[in-house]
């Protein structure tokens, strides 16, 4: 971390390779060796960028991408086309002429505006679209209490009550293929009961349609909400849990029916632990009697995640891993907000300047979210493996905040 | 609106040139017509580009920089850097050297740390810089409740029980030449109390300096927060209320002090109501019985106050300013979270796909927090005046995404 820290410069985003492959490894085989039919797809909107690209399409994995950026980006690292799916509730036009102009695999419809746009995009582009249909199940995921009105309120997909008249559009459509459905339930599920529960739902409906319409299933994403451990006293299943879980689901719950195709869409938990942001430490300031601040030289800038969520991490000062002692301290970051704190209340040894602190499992959405807030230049990224650190994102400099500018 | 949407795309953010100086010049009249020594300078963390600073500068406006980023474009704007004041509540060495050798009016010392660094930079540069110390006067701007403890939890400027030390500090420093005092009491402040008495409790403290130290202050920054309108319900004082409570008390409690030059750091007020959002409506939802979604080509991306403070907006169909009729819905943004939500619940005539929406006063804040999360491509920015519109800030392009990867 010092030497990174002397080549690279803080703050620094800091991945590591091995991780990075262990978890899409972890995730293949965990829901493989229970169902074989499936395809874990990354969900780019955690963090993307070319070099990560290219390790995913080496692990086999496809991607969920979220926008026309997401989709250039992938197709400028040659990943294979037919291996996305493209998610949103605001899908373009534009986006969805280029998804059926590139190739894409499968577009998840999220609502009828979006039916009736794709449809007649791929019907003067004289293309068959493979589609799912977003559904929403009703299902909280966050608490015990399950809402099963179908009525759930939320911007994404089809409520319960439209999921007939959808599917019968899809399949009067010539110029789509109706290959299933996708439900996703929420970020950081810590429980396996919302994921069965979706299950039960979706399957009945698909058992459902299977008598009324004849539809076969052939795929169905559970999407995302794989949760990851950020903090020491809140653990998270293991992903074996997860695929346990949904997959004896669905092998329960087939009514007889072909398996279809199960696809998996971890983002937060390919990444999120993979990467490991680096601060220096600057000033610090010790109120008597009230609290001690250690201001870093990031902040809500690459990192608004405590601020836009309360999101919480643990530290560890770099330089001096074996350094003794304890005092409480609140880590500030630079940025001209008195909401720019990144950990209130750690305890840490004693700081000082030119420290290095280290937050772990910050690979997720941190670097995804950074802004240019108070003029910032965002962070370097770089990958390490097998002892070696290479640039895969530089800093940025003045010159990019000035690119854009005309006069 | 429709005929800059066809222009430059959407989303789009247009600022009003009248408005702009029509702002600078409200705050010029109105605390220098009250207190003829008194200097305003834009705070440009609340947005910030070339084109803006060419227009403070002919304005008479000096500027509150918080960053190396945003000193490089003062700079490259050819901004007149003696009317720049450098605030943060941790600047680096490479930022204090930065301002040392650039010739920074005003660098504003927020802590011992960098009283010390600032000292050293500035002794070995054998350059004198004027300094203000940033005092928290212990006053919760948002309650009717002062505390008055001067132990204040905040992570910026000196806790009252160490003002004398720092002011007997920098006083000793033959490098620093100490010109007054600074204080910000936050954001969107509606009452005139808190300036009030913070004016009291710094005067006093500077009358207590005279006697003790033989102190002579010449400058005193009351900071910014001044509230503008976001929504028809709830209006703001005007600039002339707080004009009126800062210079009567300060005038009040000079106990027989030369009056010192009064800085003002309006940065919201200035561009906040200057600057319309523009967008295009995609995708409806409707869920009987619960709500309808409208999503718009934008969202958190470009403006995350919604999501991060739980900001208010007010919204108009700017392509159909006349249409009749009206229904509630929630603006939702194109960004993959479901607290990507521009507006929750607003009555508005039914929309339709393709309907421009425009969103008053976007100009502080949300462009300068923009993101390319989900990949997204960051908006244009366009100034009119007088019937015509020019191009400020060039949309991103995917290319612009991919600019720093390294591989």
């Amino acid at each position: 971390m010092v030497a990174l820290a002397r080549e690279f410069g803080t703050p620094l985003y800091i991945f590591d390779e091995t991780t990075l492959r262990a978890k899409c490894q972890e995730f293949r085989h965990e829901f493989g060796s229970r169902y074989s039919h499936s395809l874990v797809i990354y969900a780019c909107k955690a963090f993307f960028q070319r070099t990560l690209a290219r390790l995913l399409d080496e692990e086999g994995l496809g991607l969920d991408v979220v926008s026309a950026g997401e989709l250039a980006l992938a197709r400028a690292a040659d990943f294979p086309l037919d291996r996305v799916y493209f998610h949103g509730n605001n899908k373009s036009a534009q986006e969805l002429e280029m998804a059926s102009a590139w190739g894409v695999g499968r577009v998840v419809v999220d609502n009828f505006y979006e039916l009736a746009l794709l449809q007649e995009i791929a019907q003067r582009r004289k293309k068959v679209q493979d589609i799912l249909l977003r559904l929403t199940p009703g299902i909280d995921p966050h608490t015990h209490q399950f809402i099963t009105t179908g009525t759930v309120d939320s911007k994404f997909g089809f409520p319960g009550e439209q999921w007939e008249k959808a599917l019968s559009l899809a399949l009067a459509s010539p110029a789509l293929n109706l290959l299933g459905f996708h439900f996703h339930l929420g970020s950081s599920i810590y429980e396996m009961e919302p994921y069965q529960k979706a299950l039960d739902v979706v399957l009945a409906f698909a058992e459902d349609m299977r008598r009324r319409h004849g539809f076969k299933i052939r795929e169905l994403s559970t999407g995302g909400g794989f949760a990851i451990t950020y903090t020491r006293d809140r653990p998270t299943p293991a992903i074996a849990a997860y695929a346990q879980a949904i997959t004896s689901s669905l092998l329960g719950n087939l009514h007889g029916m072909e398996p279809p195709r199960l696809i998996l869409e971890p983002g937060r938990a390919i990444v999120g632990q993979a990467g490991v942001a680096l601060y220096q430490v600057g000033a610090r300031k010790d109120i008597p009697g009230v609290r001690s601040y250690v201001s870093l030289d990031g902040g809500m800038a690459d990192n608004i995640r405590p601020a836009l969520y309360g999101a919480r991490y643990e530290a560890v000062v770099a330089n001096r891993m074996d350094a003794q002692g304890v005092e409480r301290v609140t880590l500030a970051g630079k940025f001209c907000e008195s909401g720019d704190i990144l950990i209130q209340d750690i305890d840490l040894p004693p700081l000082k300047p030119g420290d290095l602190i280290a937050i772990p499992a910050s690979g997720a959405y941190a670097p995804a979210m950074a802004s240019n807030y108070n003029a910032s230049l965002r962070p370097a990224f770089i990958m390490v493996s097998q002892g070696q650190a290479r640039l895969i994102q530089r800093r940025e400099t003045f010159d990019d905040l000035m690119a854009r500018e005309v006069s």
